[in-house]
């Protein structure tokens, strides 16, 4: 009855803020946000980390769970567990974040590569299904992001779920890399002869 | 089956970016944002106004209307047509603004007496069968708003409505005023005499 | 042995927030900062009188005054006496303001034509000796704004001045008007007619 | 004829965005703004960087310097020279950057120690004589800093400088932290033991 593809399981090396492990099928029956980030990216710091505490704090709902991502695809030697334990601490967050796994040689990490993020910040947005429903790349705005919040919370009230996800992000699974004010995008090609042997 | 009281229809003397008068009954069926506010109201103008225009740029949807209501309880004579006309113009405001009537000799105008509302900046969120399900005072957070409106929609979207409303405003029907960065306030009392004959 | 030209007198019709009227005669001796608006100018409210006030109530300096100058040269009746002291009352604005006075037939007011000003907001900077020191039309950098007056009040310190006026503002005296976020201008030609035999 | 202390050179072990080391006895005859930072403190991240590097770009005076120091005195293994050098590329850092040198056992580093910094974010502004003129722990306001600046240059320009210090900070030269959104301070005697016996 529904055409929206199943979200793939993630990854994780290791949770912070979350006393056990955490995954999608034991979360299976909420609405889920998840904030995929680089504690050095500037639009994840600036804009998308604090809207994504903002969100953990603002929504009391037992059916809603927001879920940072720690998706580091460069600079891997700066943003390490230590380094993301003190940006953890500093930034005072305090919702679960896992640690997107490096498997192979690639250096886009597992689940970056599975749900094909373009870059950081991305945020994704998975039904009680376990359906994603939608990820964009970049900046989201707060309105439209609650909205799209509301819309999956009505539905899970009404138990049903019918609508098809809405993909705005085109995502290369691996390659380079490169910055500005709002994100950090993955460019396909400049790594690819590394990255593409891991695929 | 549904709990929500009735919103009360608006009264309103003038309509502004509408070829014809507007009424709840004839927009049934839709999600209603009303953003009623005065155009010399501080929080109205810095935070309000612009995040209804937003959210009018923003929410193409058949199934969505932002109406604004010039809800004027003071400063009459500064705030007359002309004045709203010119507002309209310099702040680029495209959605359909109508002018709370006075009726009787109350300062605060009818609309805002019906709804009871506190003061300006005031929204309100009405559903599809005309059920008035939620009100605010002051600033609204963006994504808060966005996730009222989205569980509206979805709700319109299943055919049902069943929640009930959830009012975090007790207004009384006028009274003084007084004014801070963030909204303008009905006070009780201070107008009391004058107003209590009125109704 | 300064080469500034001689800043122009306000030709002010009323003053708000003062006991008597003031004058650039008056406060010789005196930096003075001028912020030229109109209180339906969106770069004005949102952006420019907040600016100002903030700098009223931050520079304690008794050789410092900051002048607002209600400079109207577009819907002349939303803006009349009434209208600007509901405006100034709801604003919270503390610094003294005069209503640059309509001499003639010309649409844009006395004080404004003689500064050539370009529309609203302007910000003016005039030094003790009485010479316009610099002017810019639109918005104004917090930091940018802060450095010359502290250039100012140094030079003042020291008993002199040598510096020539920076111009970044060329202006017609009148004409018709545009507004965007940033600043309502002047336009030359519209009401050049009417305009041109009035000076 | 001037009252204000010798501003103490800077301790840097090494230096980013600068061909040759840099020294506070080479830049004599300059006003320097020294922005002292770690980039894991969120005040800093969020407030002060990103205001040291518009000003860094907007002044174009050569009688005027911008240095950021990087003060580490927390998370040492978190904020090395790589993670400092990925922060400085992804952040887009323009101006020379020096990094604190750890002397002895205390936590805090050297300059710091000297300048008796509080914490992070602290701005501190060194005139052309090399005295240090004002130092401020915490946000600092754009307007309030650019009157600093412009006073100083002003100074400059007249070759003379009679103005004393202005200190709004006491500070401890070691300790413990904590951080909120606006600073991380140093907390004097969690680490006094320690600290005492390496000055």
């Amino acid at each position: 009855m529904t055409h929206s593809p199943p979200a793939p399981e993630l990854v994780v090396r290791r949770w912070f803020n979350s006393a056990q492990p955490l995954s999608l099928a034991a979360l299976r029956g909420k609405v889920i946000l998840i904030h995929a980030f680089q504690m050095l990216c500037p639009g994840c710091v600036l804009h998308a980390v604090p809207q994504a505490q903002r969100i953990a704090e603002r929504v009391r709902d037992p059916g809603f769970q927001v879920l940072g991502l720690h998706t580091v695809f460069e600079h891997h030697e700066a943003m390490g567990d230590a380094a993301l334990a003190a940006f953890i601490h500093e930034f005072r967050l305090t919702f679960p974040i896992g640690v997107d796994a490096h498997t192979g040689s690639d250096s886009a990490p597992a689940t970056m590569r599975a749900y094909r993020l373009r870059g950081t910040p991305s945020t994704l947005l998975i039904d009680p299904r376990g359906q994603l429903r939608w990820h964009e790349f970049g900046a989201v705005d707060d309105f439209d992001l609650g909205r799209r919040v509301g819309q999956l919370l009505a539905e899970a009230a009404f138990g049903e779920d019918r609508r098809p996800v809405q993909s705005s992000a085109q995502a290369s699974e691996a390659g380079g890399e490169v910055c500005d004010e709002v994100a950090c995008v993955l460019q396909p090609g400049r790594h690819s002869e590394q990255g593409a042997g891991s695929r």
